[in-house]
């Protein structure tokens, strides 16, 4: 399926950005400016962030257009006839596709579940509009559009491109406001919302590839060097560990600029622990790998999204702070997961030497061809090929598991929240009042021109004060023990909010094998492929279990440490109070 | 000035009361029955307590009827011209009193001083109807009416009537209640308003006796032996102290029944130290003992009001605790008092030996004639006399002191009034919710199917359930240590409520001498009764400073007292709090 160069031309009109044929500009003038000329032969200086560079579109729908007619029924129909049938440009099936995607997911990621299972269960992926992806379709000039290939990221991937700056339009404030615990706040950041939105948004020129079709019944696996296997260990299926858990430090936050000062931006820097060496990465560098991530593993491995994106107050120190955290915490996450570490475009983005790597990898990074199902098709599983039924009966727990989990960690975060208000609001408010008032009460006893009431004055004041350095102590606690409570638990809700969609892929492959006998009846598939799906929902089902066995045993640890540290840190809080209330007692006069 | 027997008439069948002649009934009968005969003759038993005994209403007013107009400057105009120029029934004055009483006196006792000094500072001394005490004006068939003596006590003396079930109409909660924190909930227990307006309704008969002049310009002092002597101590003039402190203890509620089973009541044993032989009173008896002790001691010494009157729930467990709490308080308070202790009504009240006794020393009691401001005759200073400009300051800086502290004790009220609420609302339950959440995600987890978790589902769940205790601590805590510092506050602010009318005495007497030349020179007075005016105006003062001081060593051992176990207390609190989440924490796994 083609896009017509009319449409790309009208859609990008609508961004109000400089289109430029290739031939006319010179790139890398210095600074983020670039030497261009216009329609009119003018030639000039002009933002690169203004430019994009207008390529040749070529085959990207490719793969779409083979024959998958027999999956008709399985896929929301109103799609399907707006594609097949009506034909219509790809601009007005947006606002349908969006409805689509509202309707059938609306403000709970986990809603999937509930609906009938024949009618929309696999509605997550089966609706991806470019077009709600607006100002993002700029080909990347040093990428795949010019040599054509398929399947390679038509994304973000513009190296200067602000398109981070043009798309932030949520506000965070740092710490936990009220759109951020409750249900809708899953829905802002790391939610299976956003997550599912930009499953949606990044695969429509591989429309069915994120359907399990697509590998199920592959006739030909490409045999590529790629290969995760899976061992069996002693809680099941397991990926392969490497020898020595990556890890990473994000740091130093700096504050760059481009275009002479014209544009400023914050880069991190990222020293992983195998090279010990730092490499600078800006938030849309982060945000680039994790599309690159969401795109090869996210049908079998759940990548949480990164931390909110933001316009307003970019630059605050305290925002800065959050985002590092935040950063820094799905690095970690990453790091850990033996199979997201040790891909080479994690191993690029983490060790890249110079600029030109940088580019070289990342250009063959978005040309990857093992993503989305086909991910499957490298996972090599040592044990035998598993029941259907054991499948299925999997399926279900973890997808139950993951709800509960889902629904108990939003819980901790509504609780949390509400505690942070209070512990940072009005009880500090409180004990400072009641220091205040002992306090005054102290300074009118020592009007009194009673003689010897100082030890009782002193004492007075001196609770006084001890209850006002409570009210602070009481007020910098959440940010030492309920802080990283949350955190954790905020990290869990944006993981936990990736498995309706990992889930949901599975269940679809395990429909499509239950339908294996009438597709066979009806001549759709050969009895073979039926015997290739049932062993391929197999591997598919090794690498969910292998996937939640990682995710349980990081899940143990991470609720381990967090709860240590939030207990740890509490006792040394009702220790701290207990010793200043223990000496503003020893000033009163025993009597 | 008499009060005509048909207002008396009129004004008591509006209380709906059998009016008997005292000739017709046969008291004692048995369990508050009375044989009675009727107006026409009919003769049957009627409840003791809808009876009044009509007896002839003989001068109570004459104390008033002296020659007051020297003083017509210093009393509110509008009463004086009801009383004098239009010789309305009282009945029509109760009203207007009331209403000046409130305008004066408003909702804040301490209103007076920043109000005119010339105009309105001793309102709270000329105002006194009568009638606002609605069917608190039934003769005592025991007392002092049939006697004639024009200040014997005319209230609530009637050994079995029940007016105080008629009369208790406000709701105390046991707590600290909304209404008894704030400014509003001063006026409602112990404030000055109550205390005020106490004087102002028992004082009609003796209707100036309250203004210092009757003591000031007393031609004759009557010698009698009551002897207060003030002795010079370290920090000034002190009351004569007895050498061992009386004490008592308020205990073992009992409730006792009347009229066969009828009306029902509690009673109170007090067992004071120095004959440890219990006594019995009901809260009416403890109201009586108030009243006198306001009476006698009211213009040298503020006599805080009792724990409020209650009609519903008079019966509840939490109520009769409470209020036995706070009579305990109270009398302790009175037992600490060197001369309220040591006086004969006091001890009466303490020690009668059987019913006879108490009657008899009940009668005695109300007949006293040394009440009112003719109590600083029985004063003694040792001291030389005092200079009047000395005496204002001291009064000046008397009233300053007792204003601030007020509004200190205030604050600490309603700053300890909402912590309370905090603790014992939203605190505990948030604690609770904590608790919940990390039980219900130690639940999920256990359901994960995963292996070896145990560890961390027990230890979160114990987490939980720590939480859940600690939600208890905190909601219990308040009673183990706010209660104690708000009971004691509490009483402050009855006791800091009396001082407006204590010190206005004084005031007004001070300004009296000021006038001394001026009334000397219209001849009002004489040249000797400015010079005794003088003299008795220092005694006023020495009694003052005395009483300041006895209140001065009191507050000192209190807030020392009170404090030390709100710390203690609140030391344990966190401590018990940490041990707990220590404990909690080994449960996890250190890794």
């Amino acid at each position: 399926m083609k896009i017509p160069p009319k449409f790309r031309q009208q859609h990008q009109s609508k961004i109000l950005q400089k289109q430029i044929e290739k031939s006319e500009y010179r790139p890398n003038i210095g600074g983020g400016w670039i030497e261009a000329q216009n329609s009119r032969g003018e030639v000039g200086l002009v933002p690169e962030d203004y430019i994009e560079v207008r390529s040749t579109v070529t085959d990207v729908g490719n793969v779409a257009t083979a024959d998958l007619s027999i999956f008709d029924a399985y896929a929301p129909q109103s799609t399907l006839l707006s594609l097949a049938a009506l034909s219509l440009p790809l601009s007005s099936l947006t606002f349908s596709f969006s409805c689509l995607f509202q309707a059938s997911n609306g403000n709970d990621p986990w809603s999937v579940w509930n609906a009938d299972p024949s009618g929309g269960s696999n509605n997550n992926w089966a609706s991806n509009p470019e077009g709600t992806q607006t100002g993002k379709t700029a080909a990347d000039p040093w990428s795949a559009a010019s040599q054509g290939h398929p399947q390679a990221y038509q994304g973000p991937g513009a190296e200067d491109d602000e398109w981070d700056d043009e798309w932030d339009d949520m506000k965070s404030t740092g710490g936990y406001a009220e759109s951020e615990s409750g249900e809708s706040g899953a829905m802002q950041r790391g939610g299976a919302h956003a997550t599912s939105m930009k499953i949606s948004l990044n695969k429509f020129p591989g429309f069915s590839k994120s359907g399990p079709e697509l590998y199920l019944l592959c006739k030909q696996l490409a045999k590529g060097k790629e290969k995760l296997p899976i061992y069996m260990g002693e809680v099941g299926p397991v990926w392969s560990y490497p020898e020595s858990q990556l890890d990473c430090v994000v740091a130093d936050p700096k504050k760059g600029s481009k275009m002479y000062g014209l544009k400023s931006y914050i880069e991190y820097q990222i020293v992983p622990s195998t090279t010990n060496r730092p490499v600078n990465h800006r938030y849309k560098h982060f945000d680039w790998l994790y599309e690159r991530l969401l795109d090869k593993f996210g049908s079998a491995i759940p990548i949480p999204s990164l931390p909110d994106k933001q316009v307003t107050g970019r630059f605050e120190e305290e925002f800065i702070k959050m985002r590092m955290e935040r950063l820094q915490g799905w690095m970690t996450r990453m790091c850990r997961h033996p199979i997201v570490s040790c891909s080479e475009v994690f191993q690029t983005f983490l060790t890249y030497k110079d600029e030109k790597d940088w580019k070289t990898g990342k250009r063959k990074a978005e040309k990857d061809e093992t993503v989305g199902v086909m991910i499957f098709s490298t996972i090599e599983p040592e044990g035998p090929d598993l029941d259907p039924v054991e499948v299925e009966q999997k399926c279900e727990q973890f997808s139950r598991f993951t709800k509960s989990m889902d629904d108990g960690v939003k819980e901790i975060l509504t609780v949390g929240h509400e505690h942070w208000k209070r512990c940072t609001g009005p009880l500090p408010k409180e004990y400072q009042r009641i220091g205040k008032a002992f306090q005054n009460l102290s300074s009118v006893f020592t009007s009194s021109g009673y003689q010897g009431e100082s030890t009782l004055t002193d004492a007075m004041t001196a609770a006084g004060k001890t209850y006002e350095e409570i009210a602070q102590l009481v007020a910098e606690q959440p940010r030492k023990d309920l802080h990283f409570l949350m955190e954790t638990n905020n990290e869990y809700k944006g993981l936990l909010g990736c498995f309706p969609d990992t889930i949901g892929v599975h269940k679809a492959a395990i429909d499509k094998v239950k339908e294996g006998d009438k597709l066979v009846a009806t001549s759709k598939i050969t009895p073979q492929d039926k015997v290739t799906m049932a062993k391929r929902v197999s591997i598919m089902s090794y690498a969910l279990q292998a996937e939640m066995n990682h995710f349980h045993s990081n899940r143990i640890y991470d609720y381990n440490r967090v709860m240590q540290l939030y207990l740890e840190e509490q006792v040394k809080f009702y220790e701290t109070i207990a010793e200043k209330l223990r000496q503003a007692h020893s000033q009163f006069t025993t009597m």
